[in-house]
């Protein structure tokens, strides 16, 4: 079994989840929000027979959690005839750590028609992108997560590296989880917080933590490598909007998300 | 007082709080998404004290409201330093209509810095838009709700009311609340979905019920006409998502918001 299915495994009690927060998806000092996101969502997945996949997941991020066990509660809103509406929390130490909203159903069964005015993200070649594991040491260090895929930067949105951000707002990238673990529906919702804040482009290098999180799942993804694409367009109040779109190897668009986050402190 | 905010209130007795759905707001048979927003927004507005403007409201809307009473029974998820994570529920007749998670704070409080590359849409001016009281009187009949605001649509986004939708999947509108009541953050949350749903630019001329909508109020509007751009680039599995801008008079980007809407079973 691929580490990220040990890492996102739940047993469970009646409507209560069990996981172990592995500290492997630490990013500055806490747990990543879409790792965190994917374990909430494997939970949900268990909880109504026929209904799956996540097909619109709001995450409200309360505090940060920590490697270690975790609980998510789960309840059922409404169970209706093709989607059902759920709702979870994820605890740790008696605290609420992340509250979310979700709709689950069969993407297998619904309607196949695509219609879209949406391009695939402008990536070149894989071989003429920047690869995570040229990450420096200290990088990888403070950023364990860094370990747990392969990213592939496009090589015109990685001046924020070496201090000469883009200053366009954009980041887009290659993703595949490591030992080529294939994508499905509950590993968009890790793929669609995984790239380093789009405010990194804008040249603010600290930690832009997610005050709210909605990610739309499109379409089951083939397998093979995604395309990642973040921007964000409007900065104001203290806090910027980060649009995330996710890409298949069938050039489809099987994701797509909004977070509301805070700018860094840093800046 | 006027009727905007008649057709909002609600009385409060302690977590909940009783309201009255106006039949003034009917669009097909079913009162409006986004009004209802309100109607929940405003009376979260008034469970934290110092924490009462909507910055991310995220609803899943289990089954349609009908006209006459309504309560929300409210809960208060976390109050942090600055804002605070609520959860509401829009009850009629012992069944839960709309489900939401929501972040509140205050919006008077937040830094002012404004970093934008989104810019305002691109409208014709007020007098050369078409205006919804020019709507034949069958439409009127069906869509009640046409009479709560003045909308002025773009001459070139107008096409589905004469058989000739543009097919380009987008509609822009200037808006203004019945009695030029002004904007607010609660009264945006009715914004986000005044507009006829985009499909119909796509010549899909049906009802689409809304799944689910999060919507950010990213800064207080100043008094005026608002203008308003919605889009959809991703029609797939019967579903299409609606983002939606707000924009104020003083071109300032109030809100956004993205739904995950339904497709019209009329095709």
């Amino acid at each position: 079994m691929p580490e990220y299915d040990h890492h996102i495994a739940v047993t469970r009690d009646a409507d209560v989840f069990t996981g172990d927060l592995t500290d492997g998806w630490l990013v500055g000092g806490a747990v990543n929000g879409g790792y965190l996101l994917s374990v909430i969502g494997h939970a949900l997945a268990q909880l109504v027979p026929g209904k799956p996949d996540p097909i619109s997941v709001s995450a409200y991020y309360l505090s940060a959690a920590a490697p270690g066990p975790a609980t998510v509660h789960t309840r059922v809103v409404r169970d209706g005839r093709s989607v059902a509406t759920l709702a979870a929390d994820l605890r740790q130490d008696g605290d609420d750590r992340i509250t979310v909203l979700a709709m689950y159903g069969d993407l297998a069964r619904q309607p196949d028609d695509v219609r879209t005015t949406a391009a695939p993200p402008d990536l070149p070649p894989l071989e003429e992108c920047v690869s995570n594991s040229d990450a420096p040491e200290e990088v990888r260090r403070t950023a364990p997560l860094m370990g747990r895929f392969e990213m592939r930067f496009d090589p015109r949105h990685v001046g924020w590296a070496v201090g000469q951000p883009s200053g366009n707002g954009e980041l887009q990238a290659w993703f595949r989880l490591a030992e080529e673990r294939e994508p499905d529906p509950i590993s968009l919702l890790t793929v669609v917080d995984a790239l380093p804040p789009v405010t990194f482009e804008l040249g603010m290098m600290g930690w832009a933590p997610t005050l709210e999180l909605t990610a739309h799942v499109r379409a089951r993804p083939v397998p093979g490598w995604l395309r990642v694409r973040h921007a964000t367009r409007n900065i104001a109040g203290g806090m910027f909007e980060e649009d995330c779109e996710v890409w298949d190897a069938a050039d489809r668009l099987v994701a797509q998300s909004r977070q509301l986050a805070r700018l860094p402190r840093s800046r």
